[in-house]
């Protein structure tokens, strides 16, 4: 199926969009220069803003009309988001993002420690209007579990012996809880709880099956991936999907070879590491994952009433499966 | 007036105090082994918790009987408190913090950054709960302030033409603005309105005091500092009141060492720097300016009744204004 980002996922809110864009800009006000230039340096490099655009999907698709608050929402989610990029770019020590200087490069890593902390601050500011208690726990807790996601990341780094579980949860934290707020946020919001929870299992496995994708693409070097670089991960001694898979499939030298590409890092192994994931099935197995993932996903949007939207929301999880096919 | 931090601040609230510590410790709870070394770590290495028993002493000033809420935002101010410590080391790359290694020096930057995050997110999640929407606001505000201030301090670090002012806002910024947000926050916690200014403006100018006070202790070398180094701030560029005021009563060579000093940081300079400053007649105004901030916040406490718990908060601003006399 051909699926055209602007055309079948961004058009059904694109008024609302150019609203929320607006507002992100907006709001992030302060007397402090360098807090204005880094946060506008970092907002404005945002990608296709994906996870605004579910906050406001999943809205209409709740059957909400007048989207104000909604727009809102959707521009602390991405204001949440760009600032776990900004620290993550400082952990993970990156230069470019999506092809830019990141902050860190541009400026300094303090810089960007300190923005970042204004950007999060500033998040909950703007959430704190919204005045719904039930929302803010919500993202309270939230915020928790995605930092707690990223540490238990870094504690696994260079570790062999990650487990496919202790993987999700890292990709749960990182990636797949802020999908869930954007979701489910909308739907407290609009005072329908019905569709909290199926909105919130719809946006936790599609980040799942994003996630995987992520880190396939990170081994298939046919990628179209704009700013990030085959074998990133095995550089950083990160243990995703395709490594934990490919050493439940291999034995011997193989095997070997990954767990002490993953403790040491680097990516001098690369060209072989990439070979003995592929022969070992283990891509296969990732894309068999993301598929599931994928599908579960749009199962659970079928406890939401038919919709251009839903459908929307549908075409998001299967465009992102076909970075894989 | 000889003031005893145990017996003079902390007694009268110190059986709430041993339960809040407690809460502090229970408070920080995580799935992720990383986060709750790293947490338990930094909140150990506390200090006097002068914070959040200026947060107790502000409740029952107010008149309130059960502190129980109170209590937990007193460790919610803790928590705060230590968040912003832990990314204030990575910034300036502190190994030391009270005599004990730092998070970032124990472990690394990136886990200082990421556990930072989690521990504001926590602090925030335990707000949440007390369900108090102006006491939210509050917060939610002043942690943006917060961070402006940090990155104001980055933004005027290496600049000779920093003013006063400028000065003023930063140290608003990273030190008075929590202190107003611990007591500002008890009154409206307690429901008591009419202190809520008198007891902002009792720690705005309290903070500005301590943190004027901090900053002459850096060039004084009799100082009994715990864990602070003569001339840190020199060392990284600072431009404190010390030498801001220096700048204003110097000419010649003098007046041109300190800028280049403050310019390009290091402490090859220290000694004579030191000497200049003390004999500008610097430290001398620097004396007096803490003096009137210290009288200032003690005024304003006047506005709430008299009780052992205003004479302590009395007390320990005067405590503070004790380490330079």
């Amino acid at each position: 199926m051909t699926i055209d980002f602007k055309q079948d996922i961004l058009a059904p809110v694109a008024t609302d969009f150019a609203t929320m864009d607006t507002f992100i800009n907006e709001g992030i006000t302060s007397k402090v220069a360098l807090v204005m230039a880094v946060s506008k340096h970092v907002v404005e490099a945002g990608g296709k803003r994906m996870r605004p655009i579910m906050c406001l999907l999943a809205a209409k698709a709740c059957g909400t009309e007048d989207l104000e608050k909604h727009r809102k929402l959707a521009a602390i989610i991405e204001m949440l988001h760009t600032a776990t990029l900004v620290h993550d770019d400082v952990v993970d020590e990156s230069g470019l993002r999506r092809g830019r200087p990141t902050a860190n490069a541009t400026w300094n890593n303090q810089t960007a420690v300190l923005v970042g902390d204004f950007l999060i601050s500033r998040a909950f500011d703007l959430l704190v209007d919204l005045e719904n208690m039930v929302l803010l726990k919500d993202f309270s807790t939230g915020t928790c579990e995605i930092a707690e996601g990223e540490v238990l990341q870094l504690q696994s780094q260079h570790q062999p012996d990650t487990t496919e579980a202790t993987y999700l949860d890292i990709i749960h934290g990182k990636t797949s809880r802020l999908f869930e707020l954007a979701t489910e946020g909308s739907a407290i919001l609009s005072g329908k709880d019905q569709y909290r929870e199926p909105l919130k299992r719809y946006a936790g496995h599609f980040g799942n099956a994003f996630q995987i994708i992520d880190d396939i693409l990170d081994y298939t070097s046919d990628a179209e991936t704009l700013g990030k670089n085959i074998g990133d991960d095995l550089m950083e001694g990160k243990p995703t999907l395709p490594l934990i898979s490919a050493l439940q499939n291999t034995v011997g030298d193989d095997h070997d070879l990954i767990r002490k590409s993953i403790a040491t890092g680097g990516t001098s192994d690369l060209d072989k590491i990439i070979q003995i994931v592929q022969n070992s099935g283990a891509l296969d197995y990732c894309r068999k994952r993301a598929t599931e993932e994928t599908h579960t996903a749009i199962q659970a949007l079928h406890e939401l009433p038919n919709s251009q939207y839903r459908l929307a929301l549908e075409k998001l999880a299967l465009l992102a499966l076909n970075r894989i096919q």
